[in-house]
């Protein structure tokens, strides 16, 4: 923590710290508007200038957020934990159960705004999935949301070439039908002989873009997560690409592995 | 991408992306003052509030960065790539090597800042550590720079009771001394018969709290990665809580596993 020349914290510091613990204690709850700068500048006799930092200090933790005109509320939402290698187990998937319901066990959630189409593949899925630049591929996109809130979008591509390998195979229809069946997507490439064996997931984190904003309900100085992840079948063969922008204030991403 | 009302992208989206292009080519590079907000209204005849979102676009995406008083500014910095199994697999730290060896291999890094002392346990590391809130925990903190930028700061906990079995053994004396030894303190926990054997990662993004800002020399809008790290040695006995704090802008993590 930073201090100021008497080695204590500046006050801005100590008010915000006052209020995260009266949020953190529950005194403050989900929703609620809390005190604004001149509240602050009453009770604790600081100038609007320290009233302010105090704030932001909570919003840049993402303990609040801003609501134009309005004030500055409360926002608590549990984070869903994301288990990174147990919620892609085979014996998930090879049981017809949706990955989701690891990640959301006791929590309403929902898929909505799915598009099933076919497109030419931009530079980098291309060279992910071990294509030329432009070859077709399936682009299934959709956006999830738990207990009403939009959490993250999740954009897959399928090389058109590998499916038509197989089009006479009601599971290569169901990969390009809204409805993928019981186990989703994996479960359909496992009955193709194309089970994924292997993942891997790149993680970076940003800023969002205006759309990305809107679609996931952010509120200002949110980051968001992108998760790349690149399925490989037996022999490295890369099977789907799935590109995830996640509310970054709404995760909690768990990875295990032995040393 | 959202679109006007004709269907086309919005100008500010349009000039925005050719910046972008201009600077994935090379043609703006690292460092670089891209035009102003008078140079983009000129050219490209627009008000501007619309100059400004371009550039804004660009800033969002940790493309740019304003420099107070001075433009907007091309920031390319090769991110550092941390691979989490791989980097603390067992045959690493147990030939000597520093963990970091793995993370920055062709590159300039260094630590600095390197602070060891005791203190209490605040309660969350008391929980990871099975530890009674306020028992005496080492407290190993640090900063890593690559090519001289800052790009983390490290807090590792390790349980004093647990030190104390082991009080006359060198190896513990060097995890309480500023030069831990060849392969770091997992190698000296390793002779301690305190191996780690499993690893949890969890990984969250905020906004950076103002020392943060400080300490990492944060471009505004940089959100950072807080990974917090549990050691596990045999019997899952946790023998070191680690939390990391990285710049966002600076690193993609990545995760491999099996289906």
């Amino acid at each position: 923590m930073p201090t100021s020349e008497n080695g204590s914290p500046p006050v801005y510091r100590e008010i915000a710290e006052e209020m995260r613990a009266l949020i953190r204690s529950g005194q403050y709850a989900d929703g609620d508007r809390l005190p604004g700068e001149n509240t602050i500048m009453e009770r604790h006799g600081v100038a609007r200038a320290t009233a302010r930092q105090a704030l932001s200090v909570l919003t840049n933790e993402g303990l609040a957020v801003a609501v134009r005109g309005s004030g500055i509320y409360v926002r608590l939402f549990r984070p869903v934990r994301r288990h990174g290698a147990r919620r892609l187990s085979k014996e998930l998937w090879g049981n017809g159960r949706a990955i989701w319901q690891t990640d959301g066990a006791d929590r309403a959630y929902r898929v909505d705004g799915l598009r099933v189409e076919e497109t030419a593949a931009r530079e980098h899925v291309a060279r992910v999935l071990g294509l030329e630049e432009g070859a077709g591929v399936l682009r299934r996109s959709r956006r999830y949301l738990v207990e009403d809130r939009p959490v993250q979008t999740a954009v897959s591509f399928f090389s058109l070439s590998l499916m038509a390998e197989h089009a006479d195979h009601p599971a290569a229809r169901s990969i390009r039908s809204h409805d993928s069946g019981p186990g989703g997507v994996y479960a359909r490439l496992s009955e193709l002989g194309l089970a994924p064996v292997h993942f891997t997931e790149e993680i970076r984190v940003r800023m969002p873009a205006p759309e990305e904003l809107r679609e996931l309900h952010l509120a200002a100085g949110t980051p968001v997560l992108e998760v790349a992840r690149t399925a490989l079948a037996a022999g490295n063969r890369p099977v789907e690409f799935n590109q995830i922008t996640m509310d970054g204030s709404a995760y909690v991403l768990q990875y295990d592995f032995e040393a």
